[in-house]
């Protein structure tokens, strides 16, 4: 297949419940909905399989290859789409799972296996207070892929905050970032929109960032509005606050001229 | 002096013309209403002292110290203030100048000298067309001081698409930092503000941003929207369209809330 010069990309924001099943229907329901409108691209959010009590974990860490990576896998072939699954819960032969996230080929192929890099450890009084690392590890490994629609750089949430993974995407050529995340409404209303716009501008790239909204099983709300965001830092789609899907096109002549009339990438020193 | 734990800062805003005089007059009117206002600290813009064709640049490069160095030095010893003067054209052995900030104490010394690292070079059709290169030559140091009101971190301009020299920063210790510019129109409507917040959540530092308003000699316009941003990324003090000064708090104690809730300087794993 020809490599296009322009295609529609998709983002799901989804709340994850304690049913796995029941999120990993729902999340092939909007990924059908998204192939039918012509997306060649589906990003899930993160933990989008499954998302509930801390007790519950260990029985829902999945090896990789697992019925949950390989049911996405079959859901990318059957529809002939490139699906990036947000993530889920990685078994290791350690206590700690990682977070992860996978990118498949439209053959069902695994191009790319990302473990979140930076861990949410956050104590916000009466907010939020979270500790990932408690039950997660950290991975170690900036991953990109090259794929049919260029060159994909994996992240996943709370990595938004660490603008050096993201150049470590640009160094390896990243034309667009995918940024599944389950951003809380407190930190998301005050930092998602202005840093995904950053990493977008400062990288030139696409970025698709499918976020979880409302209530989550854990008491707080996560702050929705999922974006998909063009290298020259506009919003080109935002979710409204329910569940649901966007879809915006990724066009890589303009992604070209940007880089050309502003060679910031070009310009870096240190 | 005891170092405060919360004081006020300043931005000036304006439009610098080819008369050096005139610019340097107008700033320090700016100055002395915002020492009179209680400013401790006040931050003049990119090129404040003169602006003007290339072919005038040669004879308006100035040695430091020098007269407009010592004129601003006995300015901020005068009214007892931390003044950084944007920046202005430094004279250098070589045929290319240095775009230099200058950041002085109360008792009129130079506590840090930061020429810019990253130059503008860019070319957008129809818009914005420039080649600061050609005249200019890259600086190579990070520069911060620490200061009676904390680590102060200095930068230029274009210098804000680089989001490792602000790391270079926050590894120094910045606790508020300094992005006097010329910020063109076009550019500075697409990116600006959400640059700007981003490198301070990033960095959970305090930004003071005094940016050029309106048209300048070189017949393109540039955005204004000069900002004072705190640690959490919001937005305390935004310039109306004209010259003009705004000034808001500097409250450490709140920056050493934010850095211990949300700890991701202390999160960095790349």
């Amino acid at each position: 297949m020809p490599s296009p010069r322009s295609y529609l990309a998709a983002a799901v924001q989804m709340t994850a419940s304690s049913s796995k099943e029941e999120n990993l229907a729902k999340a092939e329901t909007f990924v059908r909905l998204a192939a039918e409108r012509g997306a060649a691209l589906v990003v899930l959010p993160e933990v989008f399989a499954w998302r509930g009590p801390r007790k519950e974990e260990p029985a829902q860490l999945e090896s990789i290859p697992g019925p949950t990576s390989e049911r996405l896998a079959e859901l990318a072939r059957s529809l002939g789409i490139h699906l990036l699954a947000g993530s889920f819960l990685e078994k290791t032969t350690e206590q700690r799972a990682y977070n992860t996230s996978l990118l498949f080929s439209p053959t069902g192929d695994l191009l790319a296996q990302y473990r979140k890099i930076h861990l949410f450890d956050i104590d916000l009084p009466g907010q939020v207070s979270i500790k990932e690392s408690d039950t997660k590890k950290p991975g170690r490994e900036v991953v990109s892929a090259r794929t049919e629609l260029g060159t994909v750089g994996l992240s996943i949430c709370y990595d938004l905050r660490f603008p050096e993974l993201y150049r470590g995407l640009a160094d390896r050529g990243a034309e667009l970032i995918c940024v599944p995340a389950a951003f809380t409404f407190p930190t998301g209303a005050a930092h998602w929109e202005a840093l995904l716009r950053a990493r977008a501008i400062e990288n030139q790239s696409y970025l698709i960032a499918p976020n979880q909204i409302g209530k989550n099983v854990y008491g707080f709300a996560d702050y929705g509005n999922s974006m998909i965001i063009d290298p020259w830092g506009k919003i080109l789609a935002r979710a409204p606050d329910k569940e649901c899907l966007i879809t915006a096109e990724v066009d890589r002549d303009y992604l070209e001229k940007v880089r050309r009339e502003l060679p910031c990438l070009a310009h870096r020193r240190l």
